[in-house]
């Protein structure tokens, strides 16, 4: 067995997680979303950037606005899944590494002094970041639904600002009825991996 | 408990999970590898994409040449990690989109005809599965050591091709002697969710 998580968690993460297009009505709490930051956290980033930042939709009017930002297909599910989250990059991630990176607090200035490098590292880590939240999302019994179709610009101007770049719109709850579509095929191994 | 995923998954995946900067000498096998991806491949893509490509540095010859493109800070675990990988972006995964989405083939022209467009979803989608595979690896019971600290330019050209556009590096094995530096602090909830 090469494996050694538990197939029980392998099936709640992986195998029998599913992308979630309904919801119950069930609500998804602040503690259960701190449990999941609480927990995915931990996952890795260069230099322990931690540039992912997150924008829980909570009352009914910024639902109405961030579903007018989304494409025709995603809105009727954005606009009743128990919970929308969006998700971002901060650009400007280098002001908290001083702390962040208390063995190297120069980092900062040695390699993140020049904004285009902040950006290219934050869309890479602030989405490893974004992986490591969905599966956390599963890890809490719940089912997410990323989405990355909608206007980047729109989002990014009602909700966030000019150091914040939108990564996904993640809806999160319990999944509904026929909440996922039938499962896709994936790439075989060997298309995927080589060996030189 | 917001958390329904078992404690020592818990632990395994994320809270002792810590990145390897050293390795013992054990092997990790192709079969190892392949288990790691039948696992994670499930990981949702926008549009069910799978852009990731993964090459195993398996060669001495070809570990030679990776470590020379490697940051200086870099070379001596690249140089002795039992397994290398060199995970990367397919930025014409869409060729392989009408078997993958096979509800709608028609998304390989209608979303993806324009090469920046599928850049920018590869580099995205790319990340999101480099995280499922860092979460693969320890679920697999080894210590992955991602770095982005190389020749991006130079990895591309000696292992790659134009067409796909290097993501990181990510060393692979079991935890050797003093393998991780003391874990570095993340930022409070508060600091990273807030609500609208």
């Amino acid at each position: 067995m090469s494996i050694v998580l538990d197939p029980t968690a392998q099936d709640l993460l992986f195998r029998e997680a599913r992308t979630a297009n309904t919801f119950t009505d069930e609500p998804v709490s602040d503690e259960q979303v701190q449990a999941i930051y609480d927990l995915v956290k931990f996952g890795p980033t260069a230099f322990n950037q931690n540039p992912l930042r997150v924008v829980l939709v909570r009352s009914a009017e910024a639902r109405e606005r961030l579903v007018s930002h989304m494409s025709e297909g995603n809105q009727s599910k954005t606009g009743t899944a128990p919970l929308v989250a969006i998700l971002a990059a901060d650009n400007e991630f280098h002001e908290e590494l001083p702390s962040l990176l208390p063995h190297f607090p120069q980092a900062k200035d040695v390699f993140f002094a020049e904004r285009p490098v902040r950006e290219e590292a934050a869309s890479l880590n602030g989405a490893l970041q974004a992986a490591y939240f969905i599966v956390g999302v599963r890890a809490a019994g719940l089912a997410a639904g990323p989405m990355t179709g909608f206007d980047s610009a729109g989002v990014q101007k009602e909700f966030l600002d000019d150091d914040h770049t939108p990564l996904m719109v993640v809806n999160i709850g319990k999944p509904g009825e026929d909440a996922a579509f039938p499962r896709s095929p994936r790439l075989a191994y060997h298309d995927v991996v080589t060996s030189v």
